[in-house]
């Protein structure tokens, strides 16, 4: 206080030009300045404000149960199970979803969801984890302690980030990332201070990866930065391609070639819809290559409940198996996690249930698989969809949607439409897709979200709202473009 | 690879020696070697191996439901509910558990809660968290917009202090915290890189906070860093203090003077149980102290679902407010926390509940409160237990359990023990919690985890395990003692 007892005049402690300089540099698009618009547009709607349109609808986000798409049954009984124990004296519920409840309850300290698990995540489920990984992987070996359990892929993702990120100026670490990636990864690095290094997916060969690109990329980045990381989304978000087993052996021996870490996120391992298509993962074909390659390649791989069929987003479940991991950085990354406690217990009791689903046999088997079966065909059909209606419209070319959620058209923009974006200091692509919110209430985020090559266009748009209401979007969209393409010419 | 084709002979792509250099920094007590030990000495005595004792006794952390309490009735009938809306249509759940969760649900993409929300948390969670906040603060008003749902208080404390971090060297932002703290504060800052500044809490006054302590603590780091947060706990963690009104007010107007960011962590606001104490937030105090404090210092306050009488640390359900925040600032946070997409939904729904509890009338009330009011009043039952037993033990000596759950008794070691110790390379009262876990099977935490001033030894212990696990507990500590005293005198 001055003399005369008053507070001196200060500006506030923090401000945008005193914060942490790394997290200014971080950008999110899939919740971007879109998103907001299409909030506050849904806000006028409900005040009873005319537009041209009476909902907006959103296919911003993977988010199914956002867009209509009911639970499985079986998991929220068991989930309610576990969450009011007294249910289990009540015969409405199946013998099965009792059996899964007491065995995680049984797991948690005093028998409770509410108490914190051990940090790794709670020990039976990791076991289940690991068999399932070991049954999906057609019997490669899977190691309960390899497996951590985090809040959605994205704690994960992030922590093994924050682990392999040092180094200064030209030793920073570089992680490599594809292009168009899901934000997740620039905006982490951004955070975390790492370089970001980009590889472009190759649109003219349906999004597939190139492995001279890889190449390319890397010693571009090896001028400037310590480039430590391969980061493969597959199936691919925003793109929605499947990578063959022949292109993730490729990476696999790139890696180990290049002494890379490799990062595969497989939230989309259920997610794969085109003939002749298949989802592999990257432990299974790193050990298929034999002890030079199982021995060394360290790999982190990670899975979610909120993408496949169950779309279970707001529990924040998930896992990573580390593979090849130093023993003392395991101890490390053991410890960096026990600092936050542990992972949301209900979304570890899903994540168990995801990889301890019901069995041929049991009670709940049938509508399970009859759930599960109808969501993974729908999105097959609305994938296809997809894929058939934007390839009608003249200026829209898609590439086939074969898995993962998402289409990722490319739109060719008249020049007129660009400048006016550019006089505005918009993305040309962010300038579309803000029109066509407007116009049409559809809410899409811009490829410039993404990132895309210098001069291409995009949007991505998610398969996920119901066949009916995909349709009459796709439309509106056909609409859109040719009126928009006509405004510009 | 190598010219015949063989991978070249590298080592491991991460090592303690490239990993991130400030993750290595991270220490984290609360379940370090001491707790690791106890779970390998309860797998031994599954598996039959004798030891002096039957059971590990747990007072290491301060999780209510793994001690054996009950969780709310009311609270797992709504997440329940919500869970698996089907119950909505069972008699068995009361009326006004149906109304929460349809509210809750209504909020919710799809209504479900298996959609992500908002990234800043459900809307009408928020307006809730408000509402309890100007009534807990006698009307002074809260805005749902300055209100964050966050995973755990953890994620909000980490946030903040995230976004406070800047700075280079000299420059570098310092962080005030309290010794002893909670040791969550002194990772996070090692994580980030910025640069702790200690102030001792005074034993001698029952771990009061001198302002004059203060101000010695901020003069000498302003010596090598730029101190721009002081954090208090109040009720404290593992102090068990519970602050004056005085205090807190003198403490603002010190923030105030010194132009520091205030981040209150009032995760035990419930938790008072001494006569004449009682809990004051610093949003209250702040706006009493009139608008020179009030539209002016910048603070942010933090609950969580996990501790008062609820206890419910695995649904990792917390908020923070935050008061006087640059506009820009604001923005950037809100845009950081939708990179993780949102905080687990089952943890929002029971903060709501936790803000939005059982009101007179309705038919959940009567229970709800019984529940409430036995876990409080046991809880301040062994307060005053732990205290009365534990200074019976020449050697021992406790202050007060004001509120919070634990005790943290100050412990007087024969000088040959801290020698062996040393000779050993541990802590002293490592050295001794590590003895008595292995030689009564009770399981504390060393004050050397949390900080103490040089040359005093203590350990922290909650007081959860039930009434009669307790007293058992205290007096196998008093004979530990003695005996430990005897054998290194
Ligand atoms: C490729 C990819 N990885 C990770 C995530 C993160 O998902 P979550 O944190 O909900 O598990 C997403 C979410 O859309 C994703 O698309
Ligand atoms: C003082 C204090 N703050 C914050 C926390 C974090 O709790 P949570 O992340 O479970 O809300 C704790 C937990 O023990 C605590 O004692």
């Amino acid at each position: 206080m001055s003399e005369n007892g008053a507070l001196p005049l200060r500006g506030k402690v923090l401000t945008v030009d005193t914060m942490n300089a790394n997290v200014k540099k971080v950008d999110y698009a899939v919740r971007g300045p879109i998103v907001q618009r299409a909030v506050q547009i849904e806000k006028e709607l409900k005040e009873g404000v005319k537009k041209p349109f009476e909902e907006v609808i959103k296919a911003n986000i993977g988010d199914a149960h956002a867009m209509g798409q009911r639970p499985i049954t079986f998991f929220r009984q068991v989930i309610a199970l576990c969450t009011y124990p007294q249910l289990l004296d009540d015969n409405k519920f199946p013998e099965d979803a009792k059996n899964r409840a007491r065995r995680i309850l049984q797991s948690c300290g005093g028998n409770s969801i509410g108490a914190y698990t051990t940090s790794q995540g709670i020990d039976c489920v990791r076991h289940d984890v690991a068999s399932y990984i070991q049954r999906r992987d057609g019997g490669i070996p899977s190691d309960p302690d390899n497996i951590y359990l985090t809040t959605g892929a994205s704690d994960g993702i992030v922590t093994i980030l924050k682990l392999l990120t040092a180094g200064e100026g030209r030793t920073r670490t570089g992680v490599m990332i594809s292009i168009p990636q899901y934000p997740l990864y620039s905006a982490s690095i951004a955070e975390l201070g790492a370089v970001q290094i980009n590889y472009y997916l190759n649109e003219e060969k349906c999004w597939s990866l190139d492995i001279s690109e890889l190449q390319r990329s890397l010693h571009a980045a090896r001028e400037h930065c310590n480039p430590r990381v391969l980061c493969i989304i597959n199936p691919g978000n925003p793109t929605g391609q499947v990578q063959s087993r022949q292109c993730i052996e490729d990476v696999i021996r790139f890696a180990a070639k290049e002494n890379l870490f490799l990062m595969a996120d497989e939230v989309y391992q259920d997610n794969v819809y085109a003939e002749g298509c298949e989802f592999h993962s990257f432990k299974k074909v790193l050990f298929e290559m034999g002890p030079e390659y199982s021995s060394k390649v360290e790999l982190a791989s990670f899975h979610s409940t909120s993408k496949c069929y169950m779309g279970e987003c707001g529990f924040r479940g998930g896992y990573m198996e580390v593979i090849n991991m130093d023993p003392e950085v395991k101890a490390q990354l053991t410890k960096l996690v026990s600092v936050r406690l542990c992972p949301p217990a209900p979304g570890q009791a899903l994540m168990d249930l995801v990889v301890n689903s019901p069995q041929p046999g049991e009670p709940s088997y049938q509508t399970f698989m009859k759930e599960r079966t109808a969501v993974l065909s729908a999105l097959a059909e609305k994938a296809k969809l997809t894929e058939e209606i934007l390839n009608t419209v003249p200026g829209i070319s898609c590439n086939p949607v074969q898995g993962a959620m998402y289409s990722f058209p490319r739109i060719t923009l008249p020049e007129r439409a660009i400048n006016e974006a550019k006089a505005k200091g918009q993305a040309p692509d962010m300038f579309y897709c803000m029109k066509l919110l407007e116009e049409s209430g559809i809410c899409l985020v811009p490829g410039s979200g993404f990132g895309q090559r210098e001069g291409t266009y995009h949007f991505r748009m998610t398969i996920l709202p119901p066949t009916d209401k995909l349709k009459i979007m796709l439309n509106k969209l056909k609409e859109f473009h040719q009126k928009f393409t006509q405004q510009y010419s």
